[in-house]
């Protein structure tokens, strides 16, 4: 086969995002290769995308064909419906999978913590720890925080262990909705279990039926929203600290060229809050300044990037797509990882600048990179090593420096018990005035928009421009993880873009000196908005489910399977999710028809795909008009509309 | 796209058996498709059969090229190595969660039977418990069966749920091979959790270093082989009997065209076993002769099938490729099936001959089947409508009906128990003898040739080469699975086939009376060669782990992923693993490496490949000759084959 000319692309055309823009012409000038590159020059096997192919057995691999889906089936005789509906579970399995060991091992280091076998990390928010421990029955009143903590991971350990019953966190799940997963048999067991039994339904004959498997397919992306993921959140507060919000500066320009600058990149929060003392350590800091540099700057991206902004106002660099780029700079000293969203990739162009690239997390190591073993008992030992690795490097910087010289200052750390408190104010926090301002109309609904960035469409082009849709339409946005970062450097996390927003929308920004776009931290904590969603419905006056909210979520960018799990614990849960860029299964089916419609008419919510956010936001808002008419909530914003125009008629007069 | 023309099959190079050629003749003349056909029109896909495509994210599905494995990396930038690693880290995933997932339904059952919630099941074979209690340290003296049975279920849930820690059955695990897992870190926890976490792994940007990747997939496969899997099997035992030899009839001949047949297919044995009880219950036989019928006559096929035979006898209709072909016969009145290898083509071919193809387990629906949901509290309620249907349908037969005269009665059942008795005798049950044999040079070693069947291979075909090949080589062959009923359905399950063995082994089967090739059972039941192999290393003379004795082990025709996991827990345990007509790795790529040799290097076995049969053979003799070396066996096998050819000499004389 004769090599095809490589592709060179625009590079205004593939992200939107100035620093990464920069740091892409400088690797074409230096001759280094990203996944921008190779995405132009992959092209995504058809087949493939559309989950038209079946390679679970070795009779296979068996390919339909996505024009024609019904007609030929599978050499074992799977439709295109088993196919999709199999290949569709696979993802949930293993985005759920990813949440929930995630999960589990903040479990585990909880219980070494509170059995005192760790004491490099506490118990730092024992509010939030009496809060979680009531909110699913455990005992609080006159009991020592040792007592309550050991109720309470012995209680949220069966959120992945059990084998029969329903998971703790299912307490805190609408009635109405729970009464639904209950009539269809989706309340989840433990995570585990569901995952083994989902990766068992999808073996060769099997699970063949696209209805049944879906159901399976629910209880485990369930397992992981209300499970996996919601305990991640949960305890991570716990042990470091409920985020409230805080001004932190995103983009490339955080780095410093006179630093020693740490990069940590990943997921689990336990890794990069050890590394947050070790650039603290006066030894170091010392060792740092005797190199020449004027001290250590410590920078997250992707998600443990946004817990450690949220938490602590670390700084955080950029998000999936710019991993690469920003090495580019040549200003990085060490980048640090641990698991989910590490490129294989990172390891060539750290390479080009000498970089160390250190993966830490005994479930991911990658060829190439230098494995630093990171142990919750003695943290420092492998973060220190990784900070004195950086300052090696700094010392001998080879590389031409480019820092982009872009930060934009936004508010983060909105929890779900801070927006609590912000609306409803100190004395009476609640989410009443949120339900207040939805049903009076000023808010016409909320939206959640998060998930990932990929280099099949403009990097953040979609994120930006559906947020700016929603908000413009009145629709409040809550963000997490690559999504939020995308926001932020566009300047949406600022109670100033409030301007921005529609009437009714920047009405109540103005008054709460609140921004449009609310950020609430890493992919795990979409968790914080089941839980807001809860708690909307619980205040009353939008319904008895989750399902009865005007609201809708959207992933215009995602790529990974995690997003796909994500996606179908909110569908699950009641709510319409959109997704972008493209969507894995071929229309035209009844597994789509499920998907698409079918599941809405069970009780629960739907997908929707589009391309184009600003389809994208047309359909989320419309969805949003439905929901306020079912609640009979459409007229008052017809008034509070006319009001406010009639108010700025006046003003302006 | 124009349809290209179907290509028509020649009959006699699908498959060897008689009664499958001719019931594809008829299905033929009658216009039934069925896998055979469908395989032929359906090109596997070259890079998907190669595991050189990945499509764990939506930045592809990408795919590299096996011609120049190492010419470009996906858009994240995994290689080739890490894509490789990440589908056989999937494919142990789902192999190992379907024998997960059965074994953890006997503990529930188990459970519910000890607690007395169940009363249709009872603890059958006391013996058993005793034995599999005592195995994992858990105290029998001067207790009741109830006390035993509560401690080995709640031990043996930990199989499963334990979140650290070792599995109770690696107690059962030869020290020196248990030493060699520690060392690698690679002794099972729970088998959910070493799913879960596998299915993290292998999630886009996790873990990206193929030997990293490996020893979750061997932990993993571990979990499945001395976890599920053989719970599965000890769990059967105790409720539904230990096997013993018992002469069964094995073919399509065991249909009886006066009677009503009733045809179970599938997994589990508690539906299979209250089938049993409903085609004996008296109010349904004298139905069954009010429609005319002489009786209702109740055969097996596939896994449970052969769990079935060799516990009661039932007879066996055929494996894997015959499921279709038997509904072919018309004169099949209800095919009742449950979990895994359940061809959904099976809907359409049921439909031409009006057989009603009823789904039972609420894990494995099929679309179009008619669902009866089976409860193990009350079990004959599924198993009696379902005889009811099949007497409906006897009543209203309007299929030409064609069944092929041919049964082959083969002695099946040689439970690991068993062997040892059979063996060592009663007094001194022991695998001494065995061993002795293999040490004198009797028996030149063992192999277990087991696995699916294929419509890419000739059906059979590669089984009954391979074994005969290996007893005309003096090893002594274990089988289980569809792999035992092909050899069956050729008479080499019986002790007069013997004289197809070399002069060493057919000496020891004359002697001891036993057939040259040894039937143990469904694929669960690999466990008992595993526990076998542990017996062979504890009574001594033939090495100190499984790695070291001259053993090896083939899956000719394999075609599920569950044939990977067992395939790589051999391999693990410290097996020479062969496998037959396709293999899902590229070569020359290091992952390959790492699989067919870099494992070995490493104390555990290793993989091997031939689509033929016959280099197969000569792959795992020399395997053996190699391991007899080692041990400095090798000699004693020369003098004690001079000495038979002295003796066939003097008898000649």
């Amino acid at each position: 086969m004769v090599e095809k000319a490589k592709k060179e692309l625009n590079i205004k055309d593939i992200t939107i995002c100035d620093a990464t823009q920069q740091m892409l012409a400088k690797a074409r000038r230096e001759g280094v290769e990203t996944a921008f590159d190779r995405a132009a020059n992959m092209k995504a096997c058809p087949i493939g995308a559309d989950s038209a192919c079946c390679k679970h057995c070795a009779m296979g691999p068996c390919r339909l064909n996505a024009k024609d889906p019904y007609g030929k089936v599978g050499v074992c005789g799977a439709t295109i419906d088993t196919i999709q509906a199999r290949n569709f579970a696979r993802m949930v399995a293993s985005g759920a999978a990813a949440h929930t060991d995630h999960g589990m091992a903040m479990v585990d280091l909880f219980r070494e913590v509170v059995n005192g076998h760790i004491k490099e990390y506490r118990i730092k928010d024992v509010n939030k720890l009496v809060q979680v421990a009531e909110s699913i029955g455990i005992e609080t009143e006159d009991r020592s925080v040792k007592e309550i903590a050991t109720d309470l991971y012995k209680e949220l350990e069966r959120t992945y262990t059990q084998v029969e019953g329903e998971i703790p966190f299912a307490k805190r799940v609408p009635e109405k909705t729970l009464e639904v997963w209950r009539k269809m048999g989706i309340v989840p067991r433990g995570a585990m279990r569901e995952i083994m039994e989902l990766m068992h339904r999808t073996h060769i004959g099997v699970d063949q039926h696209y209805e049944n498997i879906t159901k399976q397919s629910s209880r485990t992306a369930l397992a992981d929203g209300w499970g996996g993921s919601m305990v991640a959140t949960e305890i991570s507060d716990i042990l470091f600290g409920t985020p409230t919000p805080i001004a932190v500066d995103v983009n490339m320009g955080v780095l410093k060229e006179d630093q020693v600058n740490v990069i940590v990149h990943g997921h689990e929060p336990n890794m990069f809050e050890s590394m947050l003392v070790s650039v603290n350590e006066p030894s170091l800091v010392q060792a740092a300044k005797d190199a020449g540099a004027q001290g250590i700057n410590l920078v997250g991206m992707c998600c443990s990037g946004a817990e450690m902004m949220s938490r602590h106002g670390v700084p955080h660099a950029g998000n999936f797509m710019s991993t690469e780029a920003i090495l580019v700079t040549g200003a990085v000293d060490a980048m640090c990882v641990d698991i989910q969203c590490i490129k294989q990739g990172l390891v060539s162009v750290a390479d080009c600048y000498k970089t160390p690239l250190i993966t830490t997390n005994t479930r991911a190591h990658i060829e190439g990179a230098t494995h630093i073993e990171f142990d919750d008992h003695e943290p420092q030992k492998c973060t220190d090593e990784v900070v004195i690795k950086a300052i090696q490097r700094f010392k001998n910087r080879t590389a031409a420096i480019e820092i982009p010289d872009i930060r934009n200052t936004g508010i983060h750390g909105f929890s779900h018990e801070y927006i609590n408190y912000m609306l409803g104010g100190s004395f009476r926090a609640s989410y009443a005035p949120l339900n207040d301002n939805i049903i009076n109309g000023r808010i016409r609904g909320v939206a959640g928009v998060v998930g990932c960035t990929n280099p099949r469409i403009k990097q953040d082009w979609a994120h930006v421009e559906l947020v700016k849709e929603l908000i413009k339409k009145d629709v409040l946005v809550l963000q997490t993880g690559c999504s939020q970062i995308s926001l932020a450097k566009e300047g949406f996390l600022t109670p100033e873009a409030a301007y921005l927003a529609g009437p009714g929308l920047k009405e109540v920004c103005e008054t709460v000196g609140m921004p449009p776009v609310l950020g609430l931290g890493s992919c795990v904590d979409n968790s914080r908005i089941l839980i807001a969603a809860s708690e909307m419905v619980r205040v009353g006056g939008l319904g008895n489910s989750i399902a009865d909210l005007p609201a809708a979520g959207a992933a215009p960018e995602w790529m990974s399977e995690k997003a796909i799990s994500i996606g179908q614990y909110f569908v699950a849960s009641g709510v319409y999710t959109v997704f972008g860029t493209t969507f894995p299964i071929v229309e035209e089916t009844k597994f789509h028809k499920l998907l698409f419609d079918g599941l809405e008419q069970q009780g629960l919510g739907k997908w929707g795909f589009s391309a184009d956010p600003y389809e994208m936001a047309r359909m989320m808002v419309d969805h949003i008009d439905k929901k306020r008419k079912a609640l009979g909530i459409d007229k008052s914003r017809e008034r509070v509309l006319m009001d406010m125009s009639d108010r700025r008629d006046i003003e302006a007069a």
